[in-house]
This record gives C-alpha cells, sequence and structure tokens, in this order.
C-alpha cells in the first residue's frame, strides 16, 4: 500500500509544507526514519532528529517551528501524536483484515457461525459452537465443544479453547494461548495414589479483554473462571480453577494466580508476580515484579513486593539494609568487643 | 443430557424427598444454585445455602436434619459428597467421550494404532508410532516419528510429542505442551561461535501421569529424562535435558528444573520453584512458592523456602526480622551513641 | 539403521579391538550400555564402567590401556569424546532429515519456497512469505503473510511466527514457540478504558539463533524487536516488545525481559531471572537464577544477584547475615541489655 502526502493529509485534516507527491509504505520512528516511511514529531525531545530524518513524510504539530532546513514533507495537525496514532490503527486494520472461509478448517455441522466470519486453514470449530459476527479465527485454532465467541473477537494462530468457554465481545487472544483446560486438583492419596477431581466449570472471557501468547487459564472445579470486562494480559500467565480477575485489571508476563484467588479490579501486576490460592486482593493494588503474595489484600491501592510480599516502601527500606547487612554486623561485632573490654 | 431425580437417584442409591420428577441437565456449587442444576450438601459450613439454593437437586446426607422448608428436591445418601464426586466423575466422562478417527488427520503407513481411538482433525501421527487403544487424540496434535502412547491416555488439543517420546498407560496431556524438544546444551565457544550438542536422547512419561498445559520437556541428551509413576504437572513447567521426577511427585505451576537434577517421590513444590542443574531432592521435599533450590537435598521430608532455599521455618524466622531490619539498623545506631558517650 | 564396528571404524578413521562384525542401532552413556548400543570413554572417572557395560561397541582414546577385560569391541581414535560427538550429530541429521512437501500442507499461491523444502502436514505458508533453501517446516507450523525465513532454519512443530517476522539463516525454533505477537501496551485510561496501542512493528532473528520450546517473543510497536546472530533461548521465555538481545547471549528457561531493554553481547542469564522494560544491560553481564534486574547495567562482565539485583559477591556475604538473622537481633538484644544495666 503507498499514500501520497496529500492522501496522509487529507485523511488527518493536516496542511501539507513540502512536497505534496511524496510517497510512504511504512511508518516509522523518526530516529529511524527510512525514505518511504512516514514518522511523527511530538515530543520536544527527539526535535533533533527532524533534521537529519530519511523519512520521506514527517507529522508535526501546528505550531512545530523548524531552526534549520527540514527535508521531509511535513504535514502540520492540530496533535501530532493523536494523528499518528490514528495512522497506526488504519495500517493494523487493513493488516489484519482478514476475511473469508478456508475449505480446508473444519466446521461441525452443529456449530452456528455469524456474519463475517474469517477462519483460517486446519482451524477447528467443534459442535455446537456459537461464533458472533466479524470473528476472525486464525489457522490452526481449536475451538471445541459448545464454546460461545462474541462479536469482533480476534483469535489468532494456534489458540486452544476447551469445550464450554466462553468469550466476550472485541477480545483479542494470541497464538498458543490455551483456556479451559483442567484445574490442578488431585484428592488426598489413598491406596491406588492420588485421584484427580473432575474439572467440569468452564472459563468466561468478559467483553474487550487481551491476552498474549502462550498464556494457561484453567476452567473451574465447578462453576467458573472468570476474566472479568477489559482484563488485559502479557504472555505466559497461569490462572488456576475458579480464579477471578477483576474489570481492567493488567497483568504483566508469566503472573501465576493460585486457586480460588479473587482478584479485584484495576490492578497492576508486575511480571513475574505469584499469588497463593483461596486469597482476595482488593481493588487497584499494584505488586512490583517477582513479588509473591501469600496473604489476602483488603485495603485498595497500596503497594506490594517482596516474597512474601509487604508494603513495598518498608521493603525498600528493608532491603536497603540487606545490601548492607554484612556491614550491621559488623558493627555488631565491634559493639560487643566494646562491651567486652 | 437431561436426568430425573427419579434416574439420578437410582444411579447413586439413593431414596427422595420432594419431587421424582425434577429434571437437572447441570452440577452446580450449592451457593451458586439455578434451576435445573443439581448441588450437594457435605460442609455443614454451607448447610445455611440449602435453605435459599435454587438448584432444583440436593443431594444431602442421610442424617441430614433441615431445620426450614427446602424448596429444592432431596436425594439422601450415605455420603453426599462422595454421591457428588460419583456425579462429577460421570459428567466428566461423557463430556470427553470421544471416538472416531477424523477423514482429515494423517496417520503414516508406518504407524500402528489400537482398538477405539479418538483422533481428531488435522492431527499428526508419525513414521512407525505405536498407539495403544483406547487413546484419545484431539485435533491438531503431533505425535512424533517412533512415539510410543499406551492405553487410555489422552492428548488434549496441540500437544506436540518429538520423536522417539514414550507416554504410559492412563495419562493426560493438556494442549499446548511440548514434549522431547531438545535440551539447552552448547559446548564452549570455539572460532565459528557457540556449538549444540546433538539431543539424541528421548523423554519417557510413566503411567498415571498428568502435566497441564503449555509445559515444555526436553529430551534427554542421551538417554531419557524420565516423569515417573503418578506424576503431576500444573501449567507452564519447565522440565531440562536428562531430569528425573519421583514418582507421584507434584509440581505447581512455572516450576524450573535444570539439567541432570534427579527429584525424589512424593515431593511437592509450590508455584514458580526453581531448582539448578545436577542436584539430588531428597523423597517428600516440600518447597515454597518461588523457592529457589542451589544445593543436593539429602533429608526426605524436609521443607525449604527462600532463594537460594533453606529450612522454611528459619526462612520465616530471618524474614520477620528482615521486614523490621531498618528497626534493627536503627537500634545498632542507638548502641552505638551509648557507648561513644 | 544399523551400523557393524568396521563401518564406525571406517567413518572415525579408528582402529578396531575384538569383533570386527558387532552392530549397534543405538547410542548410550557407558554407564547405561546396553547390548546393540555404542558408547565411548573419555573421563577417566568413568573407566570403571568399560569392565561392566554392556555397550556392544565402545570407542576408546588411543592409548587406553584396559586393566581388565573388556567385553565391548573398542575402537580407537585419536580423541573419543570427539569422535562421539561426530557420530551424534550424524544421528541427529539422519533422525531429522525430512523431505518433501505434504499435500496437506498450505502454501499461498503469492509465496516462494526455495529448494529442498521439507513441508509438514497441515503446516501454513500465507501470502508473500519467503521461504530459503533447505528449510525444516514441520507439521502445524504458521508462517504468517510476508515472513521471510533463511536457508537451513528448522521450525519444528507447531512453531507461529506473525506476519512480518524475519528469520535468519541456520536457527533452530522449538515446538510451540510463537513469534510476532502484539506487545503489551496501552494508552492511559480514558473514558472508553484502556486503549490498545497497534502494534505494527515486527521481530527480526538473525542467523544461527536456537530458541527453545513455548517461548513468546513480542513484535515491535515501531521498528523491530530483534535477537541477534548467535542467541539461544532456552524453554518459555518471554520478550517484550523492541527488546534487542545482543550476539551470542543466552538465556536459560523462563527469563522474562520488559519493554525497550536492550542486552548485551555474550550475556549469560540464568533460570527465572526477570529485567524492567527499558534498560540496557552491558556485555558479558551474568545473572544467577530468579535474580531481578531493576536498573541499567554499564560495566561489562559483572555477576549479579537478587531481586532486585546487586553485585554477586556482596548478595551472597548479606544473604549468608539473612540466614542468621535471628541470631543478629538476639545479640543486638543483648548489647541492648547489658548497655540497660
Amino acid at each position: 500500500m503507498q499514500f501520497s502526502a496529500q492522501q496522509i493529509a487529507g485523511i488527518l485534516n493536516g496542511t501539507i509544507e513540502g512536497n505534496p507527491d511524496a510517497t510512504v509504505n511504512a511508518l516509522s520512528k523518526i530516529e529511524e526514519g527510512k525514505p518511504g516511511s512516514i514518522s511523527f514529531l511530538a515530543n520536544p525531545a527527539y526535535t533533533q532528529y527532524i533534521y537529519t530524518s530519511q523519512a520521506s513524510i514527517i507529522i508535526v504539530n501546528k505550531d512545530f517551528a523548524p531552526t534549520a532546513p527540514v527535508s521531509a514533507t511535513m504535514i502540520r495537525v492540530e496533535s501530532a501524536a493523536a494523528a499518528f496514532a490514528k495512522l497506526l490503527e488504519m495500517y493494523n486494520q487493513v493488516k489484519l483484515n482478514k476475511t473469508g472461509v478456508s475449505k480446508q478448517a473444519y466446521i461441525s455441522d452443529s456449530a452456528k457461525v455469524g456474519d463475517n466470519l474469517y477462519l483460517g486453514e486446519f482451524a477447528v470449530i467443534s459442535d455446537n459452537a456459537r461464533i458472533g459476527n466479524n470473528v476472525k479465527i486464525y489457522p490452526q485454532v481449536y475451538v471445541g465443544d459448545n464454546v460461545v465467541i462474541g462479536d469482533n473477537t480476534t483469535l489468532f494462530a494456534g489458540v486452544k479453547l476447551y469445550s464450554d468457554t466462553v468469550i466476550g465481545k472485541n477480545c483479542i487472544i494470541h497464538s498458543g494461548t490455551v483456556i479451559g483446560s483442567d484445574g490442578f486438583r488431585f484428592e488426598p492419596q489413598n491406596e491406588e495414589g492420588q485421584r484427580k477431581v473432575p474439572q467440569i466449570g468452564n472459563v468466561i472471557i468478559e467483553d474487550d479483554v487481551e491476552i498474549g501468547a502462550n498464556c494457561a487459564i484453567d476452567r473451574a472445579t465447578l462453576g467458573s473462571t472468570i476474566l472479568r470486562k477489559g482484563v488485559k494480559f502479557d504472555n505466559l500467565i497461569h490462572i488456576a480453577h475458579n480464579v477471578e480477575v477483576g474489570e481492567n485489571s493488567y497483568l504483566a508476563a508469566c503472573n501465576v494466580i493460585a486457586g480460588s484467588t479473587k482478584v479485584g479490579k484495576n490492578c497492576m501486576f508486575s511480571g513475574q508476580v505469584g499469588i497463593v490460592g483461596h486469597l482476595q486482593i482488593a481493588d487497584n493494588t499494584i505488586i512490583t515484579a517477582q513479588s509473591g503474595i501469600s496473604k489476602s489484600i483488603t485495603k485498595p491501592g497500596e503497594v506490594y513486593m517482596g516474597s512474601p510480599a509487604f508494603d513495598a516502601n518498608k521493603y525498600r527500606k528493608a532491603y536497603i539494609h540487606f545490601r548492607n547487612l554484612d556491614g550491621l554486623a559488623q558493627r555488631v561485632d565491634k559493639l560487643e568487643k566494646q562491651n567486652k573490654q
């Protein structure tokens, strides 16, 4: 796809300064701009790059006043950042604008699919599945029996949805993620060894949820494991049976939440956080990277750190002393010597 | 599937109190019971819910004496918990009762498969594979060359088994799990950069093993990586080349065991535990979440905590002081001032 | 494949001692040698095993002088270790010598593939993809639009490459690994909830890179996420958007590197290491297992430990005192009592 400065200025409602016939087919950072790419300048810290950037077109704020010649064609707009974000989104939509149902996909006779479905090669839609409108299912996805998928949801290549999973509208699920696998529950040892507790619940993902690549979200033993509206997951996250994650909570990569824990709304957990089972985590809780939560958190909006975690400021203070624990021990040695004398 | 109270009482050898024609098609927790579902009351702490539950049928212990009207049909049995577990298992069996070989699957001419195979769409069974009886292989599974799979084993959608993997009887392997990938071994740097050590061993999974979703279990360099009988793995676990995990050991999510380490029997590791390579871990060892084991454990039945880990009780005691390390430092400050005076 | 001692001696340029017609079809460790297998003795610590090993053939160093009878046929060579490594490599090459394009794979009309392609069942090569010569693509792999793959690269079963991914020559990518999924970036909350930042960059993997199973490597927001020449990854590693990993760096299992961090050359990170976003990590940095890096590392060749990490020697010293923090606290108690008196 090739666009001229004139076409882009039209889309962005901007004014051109330079060659209106300059064309681009890629988007770039201003400091990495190559001929044929379009970039933008919003952050004043990057102003220096506009004079050397090889981008063919650069979007700038209306009032940008260059102090040296700019070789690129400039397009002046109200907000360069917002205009560039709009271009990104358009580009993304075109890139992901897959349509059509592959003849090499499998759809059960008892499944019902909506309008405008994209179904890639070697994808499977199993018995009694219900797929909404404008859904995109990439190649090699597995949609199990009775699965429900809402409108405008995208499942990237290789996603696996076990039976009875429910996915809302406008969700994005990345490759390799598994939803609805059995929870990890076994009864106490008996003569024949441990006995598996059947996992017959399901997973419910509400609207506007995005889940990264290679996550694993277990079905409930009974009832549902639930990700509420607007939840966002990074990659490689483990969610155990009967967990619930509240609205708009953000979990970074490699989080682990054990069975039956309930996480509140608007929480933010950094990478590699672990939370033990059967806890309640209050709304707006922030947990720093690699922390381990071993007790319920009842007060909303607090920051936790450490393994086991406690108040992050207290942790940081303790950790400063830990770093110099050898020094502290030497001081105690000295005091003991003084007292002996 | 719809069942009446009469049918269920027959299966469970129970007596009906209420409408014998009440029907259900789902199982629920007593506190979440909806019309059309069957629940149970075993734990006295939940007794309050029986008077308000909307479940259509509730299984109760023989001697349960209600203190207020119960609207649901009750089925009295010897043990409500055991009876409900039996229903769960039956439900699970029906749910997973897949049969037949898809025409859209691939089976090599040199592979041999047993009786009553379920083989889903786009699954691959490669050259010289040997598949037992009553095996269920879901869609998009890959069974590599020379793989052996025992009777009654289930591989969920998208499992990948590299060549020469051996899986026992009655195993369950969840979606996305990879077994038999190359171990991470490279020879010391030479002129052409690091050189890969060929990984020509395999992975052996013994009987009654369950492995969660998106695990990665590497083949041995030479010989076998082995999971012994009855081992249970949660999701996203990494097992390196030549590791051995002993009978009935339980590993929670995101465990990492480095190369050649041997784990004993009946061990229980919580989430995000890491163990370095070439260690021996004694039987019945318990490791708390996020702990890191850096030395062999020779005494069986001990509990470890921390990174690097040591005795859990000692760790907890040390950690209490760590939390208040600022206080300890201030006390040392004060002692120093006192001694100066 | 069956080989005689005579054939193997020919390949290795060795001399036979014992039965030249002894045949083998497997490789084994000397201590696990079974009839029909070939082993080797290089490390003197294993000499004892040569007298009891049941291996049919054992490769030994030219000057090996047995002190008791050896039942196996021996092949004497310059270096037993090097000779056995050569056999391993040959065995590996034969094992992985897949060829041919499956009729049950999908190749877009606009894709271009090189000579001698192996393409397994139910693999997908999407629009405008460019595949080099001698590439092996196992079953159920997904190659997205515009993906470029260099000569001699192997993608094992189920690898997923999102659109625009670029893979170099001589790379190996293991099953379940996802490359090019969206980075985890959302704009600050607005009225409609958080807004996804389109991720329109890509991932570039240079030559001679090996990536383990079930890793997740996100595409850049703009520009590229890059793994430089010779990088080696173990399993279950998360790489966020716009990260760069320098030449010949080694990451063990379950590493997590957050957005835009740049890792230098020849680094070695042990398992479960986490690095926060927007950092610079100097060349030759070593990070111990489970450590968390929260600040840039500017001095090359240092060793880091802890979470947050600092100099490993200082950490170990501090940790010795941490283990006995209860003792230190008791000593302070005692000092306080002494001072009170």
